[in-house]
């Protein structure tokens, strides 16, 4: 049987644990892994950060790398925080579209079909800004009403629609024989034509029609609206039934993220959605006003990935930074579990999303402390977790906190 | 293929073998491993032993860390021995009364179906002692035998009764159309009632009336012999045919091993059982007498487990230095290879199995010595072999005397 498979297995009876409650945090510094470079001299951010808190509390964790798919393998952020939550992310596939619609926290159903949209400016039928000039979030929810009063339905499709920040918004397609596999209108350049959404599989024909209806309809809508005056969709996609993770672990879970993306990763793993603020302080706030309330709380921290893939290196420092003075809110609640990790590394030097394995903290009364006195890639590299695919990090929170059963007799 | 069915591909026939005898020594020190925790100084039971064989050893040696099943994941006796063995203990199951009766020398065949069973009390109904008041083997004994005279059979079933240590014994049911997959009776804690052998699946009618049978009618006869008035059952199961080391790797293997689970074994995993002695030095003497006879050879030390179990960290260091002050008598034979490990960890601190990755030092003359200069977690970790899954040692332990061709051209 897969590995997995046995976890969930020998997940305890709520009556069968240690304590009445729990809890387990997972505090995700979006991107922070990073690679020493002489562009940034040869030091990574959690190297260069000042950290009193992590590295007072990393000789008491066991620390790890973890890798969110396999080597050599770059993680999009769905995969990545899959990965995490304790799905292996070779085995799932989730579009774009339905991240994006679930981050908004509209109503995706059973047979619906999401799409992520762009508002871009169009000239002579070639795409000039695929981000419209990065409009004010009021400007496009002006956008969007604009377009949902004259466009609320095509053939027997309903559509729904729903600003997002800056130039993105999301669609769901409501209506009989939808189905997701088809491409994106999205040309992912500018300067290049808008594309025909093409059938990539069989029974998607309808969705393709409907899509490219959109599509054209929109873009006679906006006519004048410069410089939102198109739209682009990509990850046209439908929502895939994955059992979330009351069912698999019976923890009852929640999601403190700013972001759609995140927040729709966590919708999908079954977690509620707290409402909180904008910053670090704010969401750990979060945790310890709802930490009675649930089991388990993912916290998504956003700065280390915008930082490392604006290649701004002081600014991922200063992320991290943020991270460690109003680390003891979470401290202070002594969690029974407190994992620290990122969903995948960016490195400044790459502006972009990596394969290298990410540092990981974890620390529990059980958890095997490493004796490293900081929290980097290095001494991650060092630690007792060894080096070993995120998918399991779930299990070793689960044990940590006593939540498994024996395997065999 | 999968690695374990390549390596089964790559062993050599005895006539190429590069001696014409080899061997092969895997010390388990049952639930060796540990984590570091304030409650016993941040140090583990390895780290305060006064080990100097092992120290010498370590440095020529490569060191590393096994993980019985996977990460998160405790593992039973069973599979965490079945993993050192060479086997991928996910895809196997092997039931508590087979383990049993396997290790107290039955003779267990193709179809019957055995369980382990306690002496209990029992008073109007309710399990008052599940342990009968621990009593000693000799009263065991004696309630065994006026339980075969008694209760020879019922209906078509031939009831094969054997005594163990204290409590325990074990039931071999032998006839027509009996199957695995029936629930205990015994209730797995103090103050219940006996429970009812419960059908679990398709086919095991007839075992769970059975077993039902022999419940009712064992306490019938006991009754007035206190406090050994009552009997449970658990792990009623099937042997599995799985194939054996001589089979798999082409090795005349034995074990010496004290307690009958470990017995049970290494009989399963095709395995001649040596007669030994109880202590430690008995057992590595066992070794030099019987090493002629068998290319690989599993010594099993228990203390090192029940001092764990028992939160007894001196006791857990001085089975350490024990084992320690005998390893000249191995060591003096000069194995080809020699693999100190444990089956799992039991960590003090916790007073239980747990997944925590076990210390492994194996040494051989083509090991890659470390150059550690202890065998502790925390020089495991570094060692080269780094963290991976137990039923790959096998294949290192072949591969380092030379017994495994190269995998293609």
């Amino acid at each position: 049987m897969d590995t997995l498979k046995i976890v969930e297995a020998l997940v305890k009876d709520r009556s069968a644990w240690p304590h009445e409650s729990v809890s387990l945090v997972l505090l995700v510094l979006d991107g922070v892994g990073d690679v020493r470079h002489p562009e940034f001299d040869c030091k990574t951010p959690l190297e260069a950060a000042h950290t009193p808190n992590l590295d007072s509390l990393a000789p008491r964790s066991a620390l790890g790398r973890i890798m969110p798919v396999d080597y050599g393998i770059t993680p999009g952020s769905g995969p990545a925080h899959l990965g995490l939550f304790g799905y292996d992310p070779r085995e799932m596939e989730i579009g774009r579209g339905v991240l994006e619609a679930l981050g908004l926290d509209m109503d995706l159903q059973s047979g619906d079909i999401a799409a992520r949209a762009n508002f871009c400016t169009i000239s002579g039928g070639v795409v000039t800004d695929r981000r419209a000039g990065r409009p004010p979030t009021e400007l496009n929810a002006e956008k969007c009403k604009l377009l949902r009063e004259e466009l609320s339905r095509i053939e027997d499709v309903e559509l729904i629609i729903q600003p997002g920040k800056g130039h993105r918004f999301a669609v769901i397609f409501r209506g009989p024989g939808l189905a997701e596999g088809v491409s994106d209108t999205d040309p992912h350049e500018n300067d290049k034509p808008v594309h025909e959404a093409e059938v990539l599989a069989a029974g998607a024909e309808k969705t393709a029609r409907i899509v490219n209806e959109f599509q054209r309809r929109a873009v006679e809508i906006l006519a004048g609206h410069e410089p939102l005056n198109g739209i682009l969709t990509r990850g046209v996609s439908e929502r895939p039934l994955i059992p979330g993770m009351e069912d698999r672990f019976g923890l009852r879970s929640a999601a403190i993220a700013t972001y759609p993306v995140y927040r729709g990763l966590a919708k999908l793993a079954g977690m509620e959605l707290l409402p909180t603020g904008q910053s670090i302080e704010d969401e750990f706030r979060t945790y310890v006003e709802s930490k009675g309330d649930y089991d388990y709380i993912f916290i998504h921290v956003k700065v280390t990935d915008e930082a490392g893939e604006d290649g701004d290196f002081d600014r991922k420092v200063s992320g991290i930074e943020e991270v460690d003075v109003h680390l003891p809110i979470i401290l202070d609640q002594n969690p029974d579990v407190l994992a620290i990790t990122g969903d995948h590394s960016t490195p400044c030097c790459m502006k972009l999303h990596s394969w290298h394995p990410v540092p990981l903290l974890l620390h529990s009364d059980r958890c095997d402390a490493s004796g490293l006195t900081s929290f980097t890639e290095q001494t991650c590299t060092r630690g007792p977790l060894g080096i070993f695919l995120s998918m399991h990090l779930m299990s070793l929170m689960m044990a940590n906190a006593g939540l498994l059963d024996k395997f065999g007799a």
